[in-house]
């Protein structure tokens, strides 16, 4: 990233001097609520309120024009509609300041071709004279460590402020204060409430990386509805990684309906969503899938715990608790600790008979006869190193119960073993006991282990995803590179012998096969290869050969496969179609059918994909995907997540799969797409037959596309 | 159900007398709280305390023993622990009590023989002389109808009660007071929360059926970890088809996890939990996934709407709710309602241009300067027919908007569609408003979302069943009937052919075959049949035949069909199996390989099922289940829910399959397993080959399990 522009963002975040263009003496109006705020919370720096109408707003002085201020502020809010804001940007551009918050609505995000020239032009002035610009259609930014607070939501007088270690970053204004709302409300402290809008200069995730390197930071939250520049949440991805900062991602704009409301939204260009999903687990960011995922385990990740596993423990005095937690465990695939005999004899000496000393431990009804029980057992469990994480429920209690107690206990415990611990409590005059020792308290034990599991899987993500983003083998950057090489408008396909050729020189195995133009060189190679072949019609003109009936399998004598030839000959003939000759292939005996794909997302860049094959890849579709770089273990990872994960082990009589065999190939398909000389477009390698183990793997059909150089223009 | 076994029930859910054996002065006390409650809630009959060492107890006159009473009470409280428990049951039964709540635990649900016993003891005691059972291990049964409140929970005093249109029966004790709690913290008056315990006598399902016809009831709710009588729920279901009441039931003990802590909570038995799903769709009830989701749409089903569709509207003051939402409805497979152009146009005369006037509607921060857009909208979009329900967010709002008018223009607009409409409103100050108009608020969308989605999708599932549940072809009852006849420790397992042979006898089609018992039967065969042929040995002893390799395909000479029949021969002896002959079958040229199975599940009767087929059943597995009797669209429904159900479409240049040929031989299964007579135990017919349109199917291969009749018993 270049110096020049990353400082800006850094006036915007802390200014020495903020202009408010447009301001009001009104507190309630876009114009005049930032001053109140920027009043209201502690902001340092010069406040320059410009109105040509008033000498004073809000108590402070204004001036007419930015020409008259006594200096030139770092930082400007932009709050007047249409060309008003348009000329500021102008105004706050030429006299040199270093950014801008343009408020106003109605420009990019519109259908208005000319609304639309509007903020491309405040973005080109802007860019000219070395000012960044946020916005427009931007809420604002917050950071409540210095009270530069240039934003005009409302929310900040609903909910109380409090610094603390969040940021959020978020494209829209309302998903930048409603989770603010919901921590506020759980008690939680946030620094960063950043709207961004637009994004037409400054995006979300550029701000993300600005913001990444605070180091009172311990959780980063973002809200958006595009990735238009995947090389800025890479960026914000090593600058957490080199903190272990966890981030959080909203990434809405999933389906096809999202993608349109985006687009009338912010203007967002849809992304492919499983790249995302790819491209945040390579960043070791967790995605949420609606706004309670973005906060719910916000609080766990403040506690400094370290987790090394996912085994749980879980105790309540409700069996049924401890059955609907087996169940939420089993099915997210958190193993239940197992704990020693002696931690179950000495259990089984507190508890009553009818109680359970195993895990889920089942304290029963008889808590409430006898209040000391949780206090007695929680240090025999914390004894037992079995478990990483716990759960304890306390569905009933209140009156009866000696509530402090537990509460007491619980904290006590939760100190002594220094693991995750998450409590499920759905009475409010009961949990607020807990929550005043500072522990974290959920409604119910769904929702309690959804928030640790959450946890637990961040963690791990982490774990696996920041040590290599800051080694050598991360995710390409800039990741577009090889794509934007590539002129879309000029290719070329590839018939099978030269994609299978191609395929070849990169290391990808394929059958012996050659390519014959007439009937008597078929026979010869059929002599050659010995035993039964496949013989095919061979044509760049055509992508799907079994349609066209130019397949013949199992060929084993002359005479049939000088008819083959004659009838692939016809077809292709009939079909109006170049005819590049006719395959002749070795038959492959092998005991399993898989695919390798291959194209260039347009902003991921290449993208790698692996799953069953042969003809039911798009009716029945059970693939993943590998962004590149890749090494072997991703390919191993990537195979072990597909439905047909089990076959990879033989089945039943079947010996287990050349599983290392298809991985190399897929290797030399990265390879491949990642060589810019390459110049491949996307392959198809379909499909890839695979042997039994030491059998070896060999692609029988393929299909690439090429981009044509540009002619004469290689060099420009 | 007969007559005399019901009765018993409506003394504990309307007593007219109860003795509380084990009565105590102290009412925090199990024996004691109970009497406060009755006292409390204004119960209007007799209450005798028990307790030979007080004369008085709460207030009221004590007796000695029961034999002291005045009169014999309909109910009693048992509140002894242990012996005491058994004895006071004796005496109850004895003396005539009607109805028993033991709430005592350590019986059935402890790994303890002699406690068992015990249990089992109490319950036949009191079956000999008529008296019903709650419990052991209960928390009691309370009705806020009339103040019968034979319960000991603390949760009456934390959480205030109302009588209201709410029923919770549940196993347990804590999940029946953790909804009640939950719904009272949503202002929902709940008028039942029996909790059973052990279910040793009457069980949760019992008590269901008996209080689902209460005609002020709306809603009832269930927590179950077994379902040991299925006519019990199917009893239920049909009372609450008759009247359109909702059923939403959380089944814990999914996974086998799950299933460990069932069984030590309250000793419950696994169920097959695909079953389950199967069993209560049929039945029209909703499947709760955690407490949540059994509150979550409770108010939606009060409000008396009637939805024709899932047509969605989303509107907000926030494009990234749009954006969640129309995410969250596709994902779910909830379609966004299209507007018509009238609609567009007003709408756009309203909002300002950058704001949407397609679905989802953004009326965008403008909001903030304008309140009255969205009182504006509103009545246009409810003059659009095409939307059949309404999600309305607002997330942002406060000070600086009209939010009173806000929630009365959202009121009137849900009097004037009267249809389904949720809001998300995270901010508590301005859901408190809407509230106030009785309309339902969730914090985000997500969770507005999914209590709309969860509320339409069983309201269809409603109208799907519940017809079906009063007509003749509902599920079978008692559905065990068929599974009871069989005596499991005699097993018989048919070979191959005979397998075949009897699928036929009821129409399941097969391919032509011979058993041969020499190499020249087979080769007569083989002339027969024509073409070439399959040989596979044939042994009463072997379920794998391929294991084996006893299977030989594409027989076409011969010389290959002696040489296949000796090497048959010979693996079979080697493998010291009896040898039933050798199959010699025709190949039969189909498209695809589907699997038809079926055997008795021991608590809900016979299962068929049917998937895709092949040697990868169980290592790939895409099944569905049919409960019996089924119909032919229930058939068509289960194949359309299959991973490969477009393959039925056919695929590329694949033509579809012959569907309805395999619905029938679907149909000839049930017909099978529905007929006690065949006594077959279970049946996998693997594969079955299905061709093209008109080409049928055939299975191919088959393995059935008979019961043997008793011997000589089979009148008895």
């Amino acid at each position: 990233m270049d110096d020049s522009r990353e400082k800006p963002l850094q006036a915007l975040l802390d200014p020495k001097s903020i202009a408010i263009v447009g301001a009001s003496d009104n507190p309630e109006k876009i114009g005049g609520r930032p001053i109140k705020y920027l009043k209201q919370f502690g902001y340092g720096g010069k406040i320059y309120p410009i109105n040509p109408n008033r000498a004073e707003i809000q108590n402070i002085a204004a001036y007419s024009r930015l020409e008259d201020l006594p200096e030139v502020p770092e930082a400007a809010i932009i709050a007047l509609p249409g060309d008003g804001a348009v000329e500021a940007v102008r105004q706050c551009a030429e006299s040199g300041v270093r950014a801008a918050v343009v408020m106003s609505s109605g420009f990019g995000e519109t259908n208005d071709i000319e609304a639309k020239n509007k903020e491309k032009h405040m973005v080109e002035t802007a860019r000219r004279h070395g000012m960044r610009l946020i916005g427009p259609n931007s809420m604002g930014l917050a950071n409540f460590a210095n009270g530069a607070i240039l934003n005009f939501t409302t929310m900040f007088q609903e909910a109380t402020p409090e610094d603390g270690p969040i940021g959020i970053i978020s494209q829209s204004g309302a998903m930048s204060v409603v989770p603010y709302g919901l921590l506020r409300q759980r008690g939680i402290g946030v620094r960063y409430i950043h709207a961004t809008g637009n994004d037409a200069d400054v995006t979300t995730l550029e701000l993300a990386s600005a913001v990444a390197g605070d180091p009172d930071l311990k959780v980063l939250l973002l809200y958006l509805e595009g990735i238009p520049d995947p090389e800025h949440l890479l960026a914000t991805a090593r600058i957490a990684a080199g903190r272990n900062l966890p981030i959080i991602a909203l990434k809405s704009g999933r389906t096809p309906a999202g993608q349109r409301a985006a687009r009338s939204h912010t203007g967002a260009l849809a992304n492919e969503d499983r790249v995302v999903d790819a491209f945040l687990e390579r960043c070791g960011i967790w995605r949420a899938q609606e706004v309670q995922d973005l906060v719910r385990a916000v609080e766990l990740h403040l506690k400094g715990w370290r987790p090394s596993g996912r085994k749980l423990v879980a105790i309540s005095n409700s069996g049924a608790i401890c059955v609907l937690t087996a169940d939420a465990a089993s099915l997210a695939g958190v193993p239940l600790a197992t704990f020693s005999e002696d931690t179950r004899e000495e259990l089984g000496r507190i508890l009553p008979s009818f109680a359970t000393t195993s895990n889920p431990v089942d304290i029963t009804a008889a808590l409430l006869s006898n209040s000391s029980l949780l206090g007695q057992i929680l240090p025999v469990i914390a004894g037992d190193p079995a478990a990483d994480a716990f759960l304890i429920g306390i569905p009933v209690a209140g009156k009866g119960y000696d509530v402090p107690a537990f509460a007491r206990d619980t904290a006590a415990f939760a100190r002594e073993t220094g693991k995750p611990l998450v409590c499920a409590i759905p009475q409010p005059g009961v949990a607020v006991h807990f929550k005043e020792y500072g522990l974290s308290v959920y409604p119910t034990e769904g929702e309690a282990f959804a928030a640790l599991n959450q946890y637990l899987s961040h963690v791990e993500r982490m774990s696996q995803a920041y040590p290599r983003l800051l080694g050598d083998h991360a995710v390409q950057t800039p990741v577009r590179r090889h794509g934007e090489k590539v002129d879309r408008g000029k290719e070329r396909l590839l018939n099978e012998a030269e994609s299978l050729t191609l395929g070849a020189r990169f290391g990808i195995p394929s059958i012996p096969f050659r390519v014959c133009r007439s009937a008597d060189q078929a026979v010869e190679a059929f002599s050659g290869l010995g035993g039964p072949v496949a013989v095919k019609g061979c044509s760049s003109d055509i992508a799907h050969k079994s349609e066209l009936g130019i397949v013949h399998l199992g060929i084993s004598s002359e005479e049939a496969l000088r008819q083959a030839y004659s009838d692939i000959e016809g077809r292709i003939a009939a079909a109006d179609s170049r005819f590049d000759g006719v395959i002749v292939a070795r038959m492959f005996k092998g005991q399993c059918e898989l695919m390798i794909g291959a194209h260039i997302d347009p902003t991921f860049g290449p993208i790698v994909m692996v799953g069953d094959g042969g003809k039911y890849v798009e009716a029945l579709p059970d693939t993943q995907i590998l962004l590149l770089p890749f090494a072997e273990e991703d390919v191993r990872l990537a195979l072990s997540r597909l439905r047909i994960a089990p076959l990879f082990d033989g089945v039943r009589d079947e010996p287990p799969l050349d599983k290392e065999a298809f991985v190399e190939a897929v290797m030399a398909v990265g390879r491949m797409m990642s060589d810019p000389e390459s110049r491949v477009l996307s392959a198809d390698f379909n499909p890839v037959i695979v042997g039994p183990s030491g059998g070896g793997c060999a692609a029988v059909d393929a299909l690439i596309i090429l981009s044509e150089p540009p002619t004469g223009a290689d060099k420009k």
